[in-house]
């Protein structure tokens, strides 16, 4: 049987991973899911459903999605919907590789224009798991 | 205000625009969530972010999302998920315009090695809306 | 061998599958390539690869893409790039089943705030192909 | 001006950037581009299209994208193309912050069944850039 671990990861610390692990799945979010048809009435299902999928992916033990709803509204067409963008969506994702949890966020910046990414704690010697 | 039916819409029937909205969303539906992480344990939150996001199009009145989970158990990796793809998904869309009902079907065709989109029924002089 | 045109279309004219198969193109093209990164370095290799990607999908003769490059300007972050939104792109689809060629349109309609698809043109009779 | 860098990335070592950039680029890619349609005849304009998308993402100097012929053969369907997956492409992501370059792979491990990502090289101390 492979050796992940060994075969693929022995090259960066733990540290270094669930900064990896936890990019991985922010960087998958935004572009599995932007473009998304949503409003206030389905906006708690698509949530769900992408904290769910995001959280099975490699050291993830947690995702946390917040759809603004103002800017949802302000969005929204004659046809009483929008498509998900980057600026409506603040994101946490909790990355966890042997005692190391990096914690990812995703946000919009109004004074870069952008949904920044970057690491908003990294905490080392966690003994417990994250409750999802 | 715009009047959109007249504006753009007076060149086709309803049963025509019931086609060309059902099958815009059958289109969507696939290129939206193909790529999603996907288990057992999270089959169920995808299937109703799915349906209900796609519920959201002009014109839809249902859509029904089956992964099938012998396909997906079969394409599980040593992570213990796997990639939504075409051939896991059996979607029906049903889009009504006026008295006119179009049920457009996806479903995997061995055969083709293709998940194939028709229009499995097609009903005029529908007087009820369909139950979401 | 199975015969698809009879085994899954003969529910449909000639003119409705032109219809239902450009329309699922056009859903398609939305939600496979929305959030794409791009700026004016990169809208060419962007459009060129939408307009060849989806040319693919049965019945469709041609596909034409066009990113509006003020508004990409417009939408340009502090990164030097911004994702593509359904307000930067205009599309032509050309879709033809026997003689039956249908122009599929996507538009973005400020008054709607909204990606608008319509059948902005069809035509029965051609005997010629187009050119791609 | 808003300074990024020390707003937001002071926390970690400018080798910990390079491999969380590296990593967003190949989480965005693969979640972007899988289930474009594909075949011999596009495959070329599709990896281009990729490869100067993702570039421009912050600290990435080049991405190489290369879909494997064969397996996109073995699943072509009875219309002559397919959707892109995760076990036709083999990826190499540059990304580089200060002296830092992180190469990030993508590919297919068939013991897996698994589209892995890892890290293939990461050197320090580099003074040209990459070559695009």
């Amino acid at each position: 049987m492979l050796n992940v671990e060994k075969e693929f990861f022995s090259n960066i610390t733990f540290r270094e991973r669930a900064i990896f692990e936890g990019a991985i799945s922010m960087g998958a979010l935004f572009h599995q899911f932007i473009g998304t048809p949503v409003n206030k009435e389905t906006v708690n299902s698509l949530e769900l459903a992408i904290e769910k999928s995001l959280s099975l992916q490699p050291a993830i033990e947690k995702v946390e999605v917040d759809i603004n709803l103002d800017i949802l509204e302000r969005e929204i067409s004659e046809f009483e919907y929008t498509s998900l963008t980057g600026d409506m969506i603040d994101v946490k994702i909790y990355s966890k590789v042997n005692k190391t949890l990096a914690i990812i966020r995703m946000k919009f910046i109004e004074e870069l224009n952008y949904p920044l990414m970057f690491i908003e704690d990294i905490q080392e010697d966690i003994n417990e798991n994250i409750q999802k």
